[in-house]
């Protein structure tokens, strides 16, 4: 069966395991990659830049391209890239790349634009939203929602019917109980407990969690 | 080949991921649900209520059933209702939902009536109690002892060497150092890092976890 | 197939979760057990004790052995087995026990001498080390490096990024974000979340981990 086509949006190192994850896959074959920064026609763990964003719709033409996947890590810059991939190309396709070890629910609801990588578990009737990422063994359990670009980090476990809003990103090692509601744009430090609901736009760590300060839409949160 | 029928006690939504985890296993088909409070005839998650523990009797024999499993959270109330059925049915025979992606040991020994949602590891030598429960990526290391009934949540870990008590629940995200026992009827809160061994009938949480209260037999512990 | 020998060197309890990822791998056939001081002849999980290192070239001869490995837990004492098997037999072959579980990235450097414990993850571009020891579960993200002689305990994750120094010994259920350096024979203790780079030497706990004292080299870690 001829594998089809994509390209990944972004050549840092998310490249790298959703490379990673996609090859074990096999469900589709990488013809390139494309960025804004790094210099066209130069190499990106093995595979080629082919161009930026505004040449989507001719590198469509050329590579036979069925859809793609945005493999940047920081929320606010791949909702940023989500939004300039269809404000060029409206009904582009973005495919999910969930490793082979990934465990679902047969009721979860996977949205597409989702990186999931090793050891992941998503349970029944959580709900994955579009374009979320998921570090090395996540944990979401049944009847979560955890809303579009949004991050869980390595290592973190919800309880059930747990919300996490969009563009939020939960950080390495944290645990969250059960019926717990995080708000948009909001980040969890790493090895933080969540014991309650968190509001929109604020940093919060510690155990028990508590408010840090709050944060500006788009504002980084990795290292 | 045939599978064999199974029952669930319990419609509640526990019920509804011991059902993922039956199905995803392959090994029994379920013929409904028994619930001491739902609409005998109403649909759970796809099933039929089909009546009492009282009714099982004639169940067993309309159904053709060859065994059944508890779907309830609280390790108390699946204490009760498996008092109920053995009252009922002295010799019915419980099975166990293991989620395919469950790992057990060469050695590993384990009861009757146990869940395991995915992800969960029991390491050789560990001993799993009858009717204990396991949440997601749970892991019970080397020559533990888990009692009857007792459960333990999502993302917990344990060393070597522990056990835990009869009925007692090791919630959300706790670490539980090498050789440490916990008591019959204790509830270690979530996020807890237990360094040294626990009584009967307590609440304990807090890194390290400390004593917060005494806790009373059939307290439930869930939210 | 006929399945290459090995021995394990060390009897203790290491040796029986050793012997059951060994036994699910299916590579290797186990002929005996190398011990400095079990009595010869006696049994160990189901395996004979064949003599002490100083015996191995007889031993090698006498059952054909193909290679080895070290079931010992203490790092300290890994290392020193190590030397005494490479002094005695200079081009002895070690080889690695992976639980089939285990994730390895397509890019992930695996030393000689690992064993690896059920559900452990090592994510693309992480180097591991010679006769590391990873129990159940534990994670490794992608660019770590974990020096020769190190081991990560249970349900312990770390960020992207990350070194851990020879010899040195993250226990049970700890999180290291991305970007820290552990130093060499360091100790991380249960629970920890390890915030800022250690240096060589230390044993650091808590939440963030902070160093508690001087370790000395070859001090015991485990209970």
């Amino acid at each position: 069966m001829q594998l089809k086509n994509i390209v990944l949006f972004g050549g840092g190192n998310q490249a790298h395991y959703t490379i990673d994850i996609i090859e074990k896959e096999g469900k589709y074959n990488i013809v390139g990659i494309v960025d804004s920064i790094c210099d066209i026609g130069s190499d990106k763990f093995g595979y080629t830049v082919l161009g930026r964003v505004e040449n989507l719709p001719s590198l469509i033409h050329d590579h036979n391209i069925h859809g793609g996947i945005i493999s940047i890590g920081d929320n606010w810059s791949r909702y940023k890239v989500s939004e300039s991939v269809l404000n060029i190309v409206p009904d582009f396709r973005f495919v999910n790349a969930i490793h082979p070890s990934v465990v679902i629910g047969n009721t979860t609801k996977l949205g597409v634009g989702v990186v999931a990588m090793a050891g992941c578990i998503f349970n029944p009737k959580a709900v994955i939203g579009d374009f979320t990422f998921f570090a090395t063994g996540a944990q979401v359990e049944h009847d979560c929602v955890v809303h579009d670009y949004a991050s869980i980090s390595a290592g973190s476990v919800t309880g059930g019917y747990v919300t996490i809003g969009k563009l939020s990103a939960v950080t390495l090692g944290v645990t969250i109980v059960d019926r717990v509601d995080i708000g948009t744009n909001t980040v969890v430090g790493a090895g933080s407990l969540v014991t309650k609901s968190l509001p929109d736009n604020v940093l919060a760590y510690g155990s028990p969690a508590k408010i840090i300060r709050n944060r500006l839409l788009g504002e980084k949160f990795l290292k």
